[in-house]
């Protein structure tokens, strides 16, 4: 049974537009890897009631929750107080997150800032911190994440092990320098005959011409089973060539890596 | 009185992680230069039932609430389907839009598929589209905007006139070579004092140091109010040079420009 999950990007430098979310995208590649749908992406502020309202609107929906962003030591970091009252739990510094912090400071430094980042809900488990030590936690199905990338990308690659798998999805996406309109019939017509493919179509415009076409049209064919994936590839490259045009496949995503 | 607004991001291709949404962030930094404040931002992907669920819980939780995606010719655009769904109208060919695009297109190109673009929600407004002639639109509290980044740009500066102003964010970006443990606490003290600017804290690791340090904290304070804001930035400063560092005004974004 395949699982579904959504993302909860928390913070309000996401929201300024003073910092691009490439953390959603990251995950998004990780789940379809491993063979979860991501179905939803929700980015909130450094408001604690909209937080707790997405956060409890996602987990009751979707199997498996991901938040990324302000579990830091700052004040503008309160997911951790905004899950527990999601959830309905109590806070307080977690023995295992207090010792780990303890042990990276050098005595003194481990102040009341620091010690925030301990503050963990109540039933969650840790999860390792490779980079800088303050860990994230995983409670119920909501696993609880860091915002810098690098930190959030170590967090992950700790959780994956312990993550449901599925079949993952294979995508086949066909290039070709044509305008979206002229090929929709009939890839409308090959959507219609291969109901467990998804076929996507996104046209593009580029600057420069640099051997590559300027004008022209991505065509995604996604699903879990690979023949028919194929069989819905194929179909799409005779459709171009009757139109006259060159298909090039130009990205295959192989079913469990993390590309 | 502010405007509140969200951001309704609708393509199977960002939560594949295939695509890298930009469209938010460039929508969040315009809002912002207008004093509009954007709370929220949704991805969802092409299933009629969570656009219409989605856009219905954001037009009716804040003021504006703007698009992304799936107005094009092709059978997984279903954007204008799912917005008169959600509206409770009818949908069919605007006369207006009709015409335009009939007359871009050779006598004989004028396909169903690229008719399916002349299809509007009963009682919207027209946005132009002096890319690639297939216009946006407008209903109620709703803009609808193409998903390609030039198209959605393109739109969203035909809209930008329309929309309401309110007074614009300043933002004063500090950085700072130190770990964000160590200003937490004088951050929030500063941030006590001031109710009326929203400071954040944003640490960073940096692969390189050429010149520029490889950890340290960007701090963000940010309000309608500019002798507070330049208040609250010229207490960070002076915290941080307490401690020893050598703050530096990295960016300032000035109030009326879509920088």
């Amino acid at each position: 049974m395949t699982k579904s999950a959504a993302i909860l990007v928390i913070g309000d430098e996401i929201l300024s537009g003073r910092t691009q979310d490439t953390n959603s995208g990251h995950i998004a590649r990780v789940l379809g890897a491993l063979g979860i749908d991501l179905r939803e992406i929700r980015v909130v502020g450094d408001v604690e009631a909209e937080i707790v309202a997405a956060l409890n609107a996602l987990r009751g929906t979707w199997d498996l929750v991901f938040t990324t962003g302000g579990i830091g030591p700052t004040h503008d970091d309160i997911t951790a107080d905004a899950v527990a009252r999601a959830f309905g739990v109590d806070i307080g510094y977690h023995p295992e997150a207090y010792r780990m912090l303890e042990a990276r400071y050098q005595p003194g430094e481990f102040n009341d800032a620091r010690k925030r980042m301990a503050r963990i809900p109540h039933g969650a488990a840790l999860i390792a911190n490779p980079v800088s030590v303050a860990p994230g936690f995983h409670i119920a199905n909501v696993y609880v994440m860091a915002g810098v990338p690098m930190v959030m990308r170590a967090m992950l690659e700790e959780i994956v092990p312990q993550l449901p798998r599925g079949a993952p999805s294979i995508a086949v996406t066909i290039e070709a320098a044509v305008p979206e309109g002229t090929v929709a019939e009939g890839l409308a017509a090959i959507q219609k005959a291969e109901k467990d493919v998804a076929i996507g179509s996104y046209p593009f415009y580029r600057d420069s011409g640099q051997g590559s076409p300027a004008l022209g049209v991505q065509l995604v064919a996604r699903g879990r089973d690979a023949d028919a994936v194929e069989r819905t590839a194929a179909a799409i490259e005779a459709m171009l060539r009757d139109l006259g045009a060159a298909p090039q496949r130009i990205k295959q995503v192989v079913p469990g890596t993390h590309a």
